[in-house]
């Protein structure tokens, strides 16, 4: 691509090495900067270069946070007994986005994956099991990605759990059916799966 | 959508603002930036904000320039006396893109569209009209696309220049099916038009 200017060159290969952005949307972005008044602008890179310079992290779950601590953790209304173990920021974000979690997070940083290069000392799995050794955790929700890296990461955190602490309690989110998916298209393996972890009528119409 | 950060929020949501990007994919990138090293952020918001703050508009064709003159209109290679009039600055990439056309550009900044509220004032139509007067284009051509707000600009723009120059040439580019179109799908009043400006052969197999 030939561009009339070499900072409008620039900006369109920056924006183009974001995910999922080529350069016909890159210069359509920096053209629809270039548009708007030169506040507009300012307000981006500023917001945008605050966010990656001030974010920290949370001591206690690894959050995003503002602080030392995150939204979820500084909230003393939540229950910190709970602990959601997610693998990254986004599934903190889905999870929260559905309003029905009440517990705290704790972040991974990913899964264990030998083909990546990242075994269980890549992951935040010590802090996790200092939080649990101090004895106010009670359960520990695993909400990973049903995939053969994430049920690897399952079974190793239960296990090292399970080793200086019998009584916890550790669950899995259910995986099963999606609401509004046809039973004809569903995979065998969540098919079998979720007829193999089928709940009393009772519970279900609860639940949902 | 619920964050857990105050800067991430504020990077998302200035993210969202630009065209085609919703808050999931504004999310995405936000939490890209996060994941990739410091000073690559640095790097895209120094870019997107010399961008904006230093761009100039070329004096000549106010195509997007890095000083006086744009590199189309400094370029003593290019043939001066042919101008070619277009919309904005996306086509003049577009055409640049073709590597075909060696004359100069004249960037109108819009079309006549009275319901939008631009009449011709509000475009750079008197540059134009001053270039031509000086004598030296000796070909107008009209790159605008083919809706009726560019029609009439066309004509507006055709007329007035006849009003002082009766010698200059005004054309505008080629109507009709485009390459890889098949017959039966183009509509019909690009059908009706490619018929009534059909070509002699050899011009066609030249062109080509």
């Amino acid at each position: 691509m030939n561009f009339p200017s070499k900072l409008v060159e620039d900006a369109v290969n920056e924006f183009a090495k974001l995910p999922g952005i080529g350069k016909k949307t890159a210069l359509r972005l920096a053209l629809y900067l270039l548009s708007q008044p030169a506040d507009n602008t300012q307000n981006f890179t500023t917001a945008v270069s605050r966010m990656r310079s001030d974010i920290r992290f949370c001591d206690n779950c690894h959050n995003i946070a503002d602080g030392d601590l995150c939204g979820i953790c500084s909230n003393a209304l939540r229950d910190h007994s709970t602990v959601c173990v997610v693998e990254n920021l986004r599934d903190v974000i889905a999870i929260e986005n559905t309003e029905q979690y009440r517990g705290v997070f704790h972040v991974l940083g990913g899964v264990i994956s030998p083909i990546d290069g990242i075994g269980p000392e890549q992951l935040r799995i010590d802090s996790l099991l200092e939080k649990v050794k101090q004895g106010t955790v009670k359960e520990i929700i695993m909400a990973i990605s049903p995939t053969m890296e994430g049920d690897t990461t399952i079974f190793y955190i239960s296990r090292k759990l399970q080793e200086f602490n019998q009584s916890i309690k550790i669950t899995s989110i259910a995986r099963g059916v999606a609401f509004g998916n046809e039973l004809e298209y569903v995979d065998e393996l969540t098919l079998a799966r979720s007829i193999a972890s089928r709940l009393p009528y009772e519970s279900y119409m609860t639940a949902k």
